[in-house]
């Protein structure tokens, strides 16, 4: 092809291509961020934790630059302005593209940098002070952090109009607000602490046998592979390894989740192996012909977190389910309990101190402490060092528990702050909230979950969740797909009513 | 700092400054590409190929336009103007800086992006291909490879007025010329053949009891920490896993190697562990003031491989050191042969089909062939549906073995070649000869390196070779600094020295 040729192929080019090409690119960049991730969490040595933040800071830079090209916003401009000439899905596409420009170019490149660095340099340090129980250690890091997330939040107020917590819920959760949290999320002050009294007196005359004992790693990481080919995750596509926070990460065609295990409870590493399976399940069936473009991506971190709790608490805490798993369990595992015994283990209610193992039950206590602490760092009436009084405090309202002096299982115990990742936490009760209203939509279609299960009818559930959400990566918007696939928008009073008929009736 | 004197203070920033802080942001980026060649191969499932290829290119893709930026041509020729201002080792840095751009500025960016993307395919398909010995499946992607290595062979020519296959060897070993190739390298063709005659027919009188055993890969892969450790491997800076290909890799503070395994012999592995530290010690010892710039790194690939060289054979193969890791071997794997026994299995010269399992007496003969083949192909006078015909005929020349039809131990078993990496293969005895010279001239120091083994003082060893060579990075050309070493130029004739001494005298 002649040079001159090839000049008018480009010319020749939409802006609507312009523009795919330019986000190819930045998702060939953003996949070396998702790896910079996952190794940092499973095998990188602490040697090299310096260099690694460095190289993930400058990667951010540039993924910033490309996100805040002056060419892409002449390129969304054009193509917005022939948006008719485009099919639905490509409008779809198109739309979230202008979401991550309005994303990217509401925070200065010299602060994306910094606030990596900080973010990566105080993680780096957590892993060990964590273990340490040291506060004193932890604490300047984590000041950095916040106060670099401040500015964030105080830069994208002042580029969006929205209120600075509104506007870094909108970065997990789209068009996500307090208020709206307040009505949802915030609902659940109204009923929960009443629910975990009833539940917990419940339990209390029903007999129960420890499954406690002595499980080697080994076999649990076995198990946990053939639980996760059970549900359908394609090891071809993906990996499993141990990290001290387990998370699902990596890019696809390439889905890598991690768990993590103690020696005397198998459940917490099975239940959080199902958990990122179910992150993992989405991420493998996003559509193809959209990888590389946003609408490729996964719709937001509340669907995200529907997804990995539909596995681990509507699957994971159903009967019928445990008694599918019970015998690979048996022939990995020298487990003491029957399976009848087991599912009471999985279905205790116990506050505890720890959010990644708590029970589906008091979980959402965890997240409202979370998610009115981040309120108040960025409203700037909480401040870093007053913050294990106000987990102790909260602690103790919500579950009655204290955390006084002990940081590891307070305030040090979540990796997102650690990262400046503040509005993530309610994704997880939204998520939880999605899962529950996906599962009486389900079954108003395809019957019992318990019956589907009870009749090796697994890959139904798995078909429909593909339907319905998996196989629609972004081309909806949230509420759009929620609708879609369940009648109505989200409404809380399904986590409620499910809470109730597992726990209660 | 107001806006305007931060201005100030951006402007008064040398040439020499700029050169620093891109070549700071330039390191950052390859970072993510060491980081993705060892998952590639070491982690990746099969499904991760094509979006990794592709991810791989882009990034190489932008380092070359880092590298190849106007901004830094106009730095470098400032800089030089005022080359006077700088230290001796800043004026290192800027030769290197020099060197870098020049390599970069003549290749044009899309054949580094296409080539980038043939390489990482046709080696993500290799891998299986040469498993099942499949050369028509293996063929088509070589083509492809070899037609774009023409490519850049000629732009290099073009650019730098040097012949096509030398504009290549200086990637790997700068200022190398196949003509000076011929002196060293092919001068190995008027003795070797002889040598290793004379020594298979010492050997056959010599009784031998073979090491071959059940050896668990768990086992072996313990013995193999246990020996980095002892050879000095800082395990907080980085990792020993598995890959079909044994390599060092990683990034400055995070080095990672990998060997791999087999079950009835634990010889293998254990050498090529021993090799990979001997470039692990020397990433790990390069200068730490000059991390992320050109200076800081390892001189050449020669210089590179006389460092594993001088670990795998000038330690491994000596007497002392076989009895030091003697009882450590002992403690992790059931051996069925003495210290004695095991010498002469490490020493034993046996004409094979593989280069990685080659002794270090029939090893130059395997690097004369591809010096040769490497030659062809750029000159034409070789096309790929040949190679088979001529590996076969040249190893019958060389080592009297035949490789007809058995494509996977013969042409097929290099990853080289796959990558594009052209040029390279002269390094393996190019480090063999340095690292023999290096020996003499430490000896002429510090003693024998028997005796130093023997009396646990291979601290010393290490730190000599950390003086010399390590801590230069790349402060010295290779020439000064195989002089500043060793008193004299690079002398191919230790190499037959140290032959003939070990395995004839």
């Amino acid at each position: 092809m002649h040079a001159n040729i090839l000049e008018q192929t480009m010319t020749a080019k939409t802006e609507y291509q312009q523009l795919c090409q330019h986000f190819r690119t930045i998702s060939h960049f953003e996949h070396f961020s998702a790896l910079g991730d996952w190794d940092q969490a499973t095998m990188m040595p602490m040697g090299g934790s310096e260099a690694r933040s460095e190289a993930m800071a400058e990667l951010a830079l540039h993924i910033h630059s490309l996100k805040t090209s002056p060419r892409l916003a002449e390129w969304l401009d054009g193509a917005e302005a022939k948006a008719a000439e485009l099919s639905i899905e490509q409008r779809a596409n198109l739309r979230e593209m202008r979401w991550h420009y309005a994303q990217a170019i509401a925070v200065p490149g010299d602060l994306v940098q910094a606030k990596t660095l900080a973010g990566y340099r105080c993680e780096n340090q957590w892993r060990e002070q964590r273990h340490n129980n040291d506060w004193q250690g932890f604490r300047p890091n984590l000041e950095a952090v916040i106060a670099l997330v401040r500015e964030e939040a105080q830069a994208r107020a002042a580029h969006t109009g929205k209120a600075g917590y509104d506007a870094l819920l909108d970065r997990f959760e789209p068009g996500m607000t307090c208020k709206r949290l307040e009505t949802t999320l915030g609902a659940v002050r109204d009923w929960l602490p009443e629910l975990i009294q009833k539940v917990k007196h419940k339990q209390l005359h029903q007999s129960y046998k420890s499954s406690a004992g002595d499980y080697p790693i080994a076999d649990q990481k076995l198990l946990g592979r053939e639980v996760m080919q059970y549900l359908g995750f394609d090891f071809n596509q993906g990996r499993l390894d141990v990290s001290s926070h387990p998370f699902c990460g990596g890019v696809p065609g390439d889905i890598r989740l991690t768990s993590r295990y103690t020696e005397n409870d198998f459940i917490a590493a099975l239940t959080s192996t199902i958990h990122e399976t179910g992150h993992a399940r989405y991420e493998q069936a996003l559509p193809k012909d959209w990888r590389g473009q946003p609408a490729g991506m996964s719709r937001s971190m509340g669907i995200h977190e529907s997804q990995s709790l539909f596995f681990e608490m509507q699957l994971g805490g159903s009967r019928a389910f445990i008694s599918k798993l019970y015998p690979r369990i048996r022939r990995h595992l020298d487990c003491p309990v029957s399976a009848h015994e087991l599912i009471d283990n999985i279905t205790r209610v116990k506050p505890g101190l720890i959010r990644v193992d708590a029970d589906e039950v008091t979980y959402p206590a965890h997240i409202l402490l979370r998610f009115e602490a981040e309120q108040a760092f960025i409203d700037g009436s909480l401040e870093v060092k007053d913050l294990p009084d106000f987990w102790d405090q909260k602690m103790q309202q919500y579950l009655g528990l204290s955390t006084a002096g002990n940081y590891k299982d307070g305030c040090m115990q979540d990796i997102h702050w650690t990262l400046g990742e503040l509005g993530y936490f309610p994704s997880y009760t939204l998520g939880a909230m999605y899962a529950a209203q996906l599962r009486f939509a389900m079954e108003a279609e395809l019957g019992p979950i318990e019956a589907l299960l009870s009749q090796d009818k697994l890959g139904q559930i798995c078909d429909w969740l593909d339907e319905k959400i998996w196989s629609k990566g972004c081309l909806l918007e949230t509420d759009e797909l929620i609708r879609s696939a369940t009648g109505q928008s989200l409404d809380p009073n399904f986590l409620q009513r499910h809470l109730q008929q597992r726990y209660l009736d």
